[in-house]
């Protein structure tokens, strides 16, 4: 009850509500109007300046979207003059209308997007207009009595079709756009043919403002300060290795080292959480002309795929967690035993995840990766060496007539104790193996990009990295803003 | 380059692809047209029958997928009769169009997402024309010099605002589709004013019109086989719990009797990836009015809550499959010594979560958690007790004359060997931890939705459980198809 009070205060409208108990009605109606409606503005005022606070956050942390915002803007201002200039509107009529509403619905944050929905909305009206124009032609010629009959079920079937491919996922992926405007375009079209007999000029009127509309949309988005879906991608995936090698050097820093306080420790749930934005970002891209290093035919659909891989490893990052906060903890002398070799481990894990991550930047095979698996490997076999050495000490060789302070050393470490070491060892070891399926991913990236020593050359002279660190680095103070909150 | 001729082929555009590799491009011209329009026409037969085996096997998995195609094709054809009957013809004219594309544009999946696009629509509307009737009377009192500029800075200004506003989360969520309405609105209506002098009678149609198409939707939405967002949610995530509890048990038997070949394994997969649904359902059903058992002002958003503590269980699980792949393998015996104690943490780690279903399911507390709790924290004791022991074994109490055959155990089992099966214990223990978060959310839920023995009896009336479950069932039966492929 006492909840639903402070709810209906906050919002100023408390005395429109229904509230079962009628003691607490009372209660309400006591404090006065003048007192409760001063509350409820100065509730709302507050929750009005936490709103705008949060917005000028988001316009700071990425300007990028406020430029987006001018450019929608922009662009209907000038579709706008479509209706301004009276030779236009006297060419495209009432019609005009189409461009607006094209704008309007197809502008996206990156030009793949936009590109997708707007070739989805020409090639969808197109298709729909023909096949509209053929049930309008038999509807005419089966007679007034048969007509309405026909476009009724072609309607019914087509639309009831077309909804139904929107669950394909290969559909959904690619023309999910432009299959809704099928069924808007063929409705539209084929009823309102049963009324207005110039058809074809309806049709040509539409497809005409259409692709105005689309035009502009694609141009503004692709010429006024650009983001791509590839290049947010790319971003996205490197940035997000950079955050897992970040995370991992950061645990076990911080597991040996408690009192090395870590900011990066969270980053890694970003990988968690991105899978979404990877696939879809992945998708738009793969309309997008070639632009910055990226060729048309770029292989986007192998970034997901490193995306998975890095996710594989997070899910074991994540389960590191449970030994730094577990209870038992080991005796300091035995993690001491054990810290160099594990540091060694995650500095050439993340050494690895760095270098994979420089790879993508640069676009060129790195010579050192193979040396640093190499070295990786040759790191856990070490540490795998350390838990043989370590396991000697629990079980000094035999019983030989061992000295009493071993012996009680020996006694004083029961498993239970050394479970959080061996289990945050034997996870470090897992993902060292899982970081084997990031190179393998990277390297298939490679060589179906072809990446090679030329590519860098070419790149140098964009050089969009630093732009992108920087923006991944605003990105990730967000995100440590985002989980600070949390 | 064999790659890229293979993919040529199957499209069958082979002939028009600039190949730059000279010799092939020879190569495949060598083949012949008939041959090579053959083949490509194979392919694309084949295509298509994949497809449509695909669409057919969507339709047969969830036929209400077929019953929501139905749904569209049914109120699409009702507001074409606005266009075929001529007395509402004459009332609503060309603007009867307005309730087509509202019809195709808001008709959703579930209830919910119709409800929330419909209501965005209506006032995202109404806002937008009262804004732009404002802008309009004072771009007319300015005369016909300044009246372009006030209606083109106005459109400017509040479409970038109005884009801005979609990324804020809380926008998002919420008004995402009525910000984008209104920029629609607000652009043709003070755009179309200035020509059209008929400005309130454009109101009024248009509203009435979308009033019209909207109510339709729905209406048919909601009594027509309707889908709740908030029954999805639900059956979603209870579902999930099924599946992380068959999967923890399959994993456990896995690791112990690796001969019971367990199908549910990967069911865990499910609950990894229904972030993003689960979010998007829980906003949806936030619109919904009251349905089944559950009321107007159910918290749905506790939901959510629930899944991610399930993900935090499930990240466990997928770093349990690393122990059971492991190269280093426990001595069976050692194994065996554990089992009794892991198989008994993990079925009443499992059969908590199957509880906390049910209660869910049921919307009823049930009085047997606090129990089986309790009996987890045992099992999990006496695993410890296990440990113990099992470390008593590798390190005899000191050095008495021991035998020979206990010295020679003691030695054959190295740390390095005991490690996967400690990990895969300690990775146990802290499943049951995180179980317990799982535990923590539900009793919010139960305790926020004052779940309770009298919802019981309510509930039974409909039953949707066992529909639910069937449901649940078949979608099981999709996932691991959609498992074993990949």
């Amino acid at each position: 009850m006492a909840q639903e009070k402070k709810e209906t205060t906050s919002s100023g409208l408390e005395w429109s509500l229904n509230v079962e108990d009628g003691s607490s009605k009372i209660l309400v109606q006591e404090a006065g109007l003048a007192t409760r409606a001063w509350l409820g503005l100065k509730g709302l005022f507050l929750k009005v300046r936490k709103f705008l606070e949060k917005a000028y956050d988001i316009g700071v942390n990425d300007p990028r979207k406020v430029v987006h915002c001018l450019k929608v803007g922009m662009a209907l201002t000038i579709v706008s003059l479509f209706y301004y200039m009276r030779p236009l509107y006297e060419g495209i009529g009432g019609n005009a209308m189409w461009a607006i509403m094209t704008v309007v619905v197809v502008f996206e944050n990156t030009a793949g997007a936009t590109i997708s929905k707007s070739l989805n909305r020409v090639f969808g009206t197109c298709l729909a207009g023909l096949l509209a124009f053929g049930v309008h032609w038999l509807a005419c010629k089966s007679g007034e009595k048969f007509g309405p009959w026909i476009v009724g079920t072609s309607v019914f079937l087509l639309a009831s079709a077309a909804t139904f491919s929107r669950f394909i996922p290969s559909v959904k992926q690619l023309f999910d756009y432009g299959a809704m405007i099928f069924i808007l375009t063929f409705s539209l079209v084929a009823v309102s043919g049963y009324r207005v007999d110039q058809l074809f000029e309806l049709a040509y009127q539409r497809l005409s403002t259409i692709i105005i509309g689309t035009s502009l949309c694609i141009l503004v988005s692709m010429l006024i300060c650009p983001i791509w879906a590839g290049q947010e991608l790319y971003a996205l995936i490197t940035s997000n290795m950079d955050k897992l090698a970040n995370s991992l050097d950061g645990y076990v820093a911080e597991y040996f080292n408690p009192d090395d306080s870590n900011k990066n420790l969270l980053a890694y749930k970003c990988v968690l959480n991105s899978k979404a934005s990877e696939e879809s970002m992945a998708n738009f891209a793969r309309w997008e002309p070639a632009h910055g290093c990226f060729s048309f035919k770029h292989p986007w659909k192998q970034y997901p795929k490193i995306g998975a891989a890095m996710r594989s490893c997070a899910y074991c990052i994540e389960a590191l967690n449970s030994c730094i906060d577990s209870e038992n903890q080991a005796p300091e002398f035995i993690k001491k035993q054990l810290s160099t070799a594990c540091l060694r481990v995650s500095s050439n894990s993340s050494s690895i995840i760095r270098v994979l991550a420089e790879t993508i930047k640069a676009m060129k095979r790195s010579s050192k990766i193979e040396f640093l698996v190499e070295e990786m490997n040759g790191a856990v076999e070490e540490l795998q060496e350390a838990l043989k050495s370590l396991s000697e000490l629990s079980n000094p060789p035999a019983c030989k007539n061992t000295e009493t302070v071993s012996s009680a050393a020996m006694e004083t470490i029961p498993l239970m104790e050394v479970m959080p070491v061996v289990t945050f060892t034997s996870l470090l070891i897992e993902i060292s193996a899982r970081i084997k399926g990031i190179v393998k991913a990277v390297e298939e990236l490679a060589k179906v990009a072809a990446f090679k020593d030329a590519a860098q050359d070419k790149c140098k002279e964009n050089q969009p990295n630093n732009r992108l660190e920087q923006q991944g680095q605003t990105k990730d103070e967000e995100t440590m803003k985002v989980l600070q909150r949390v």
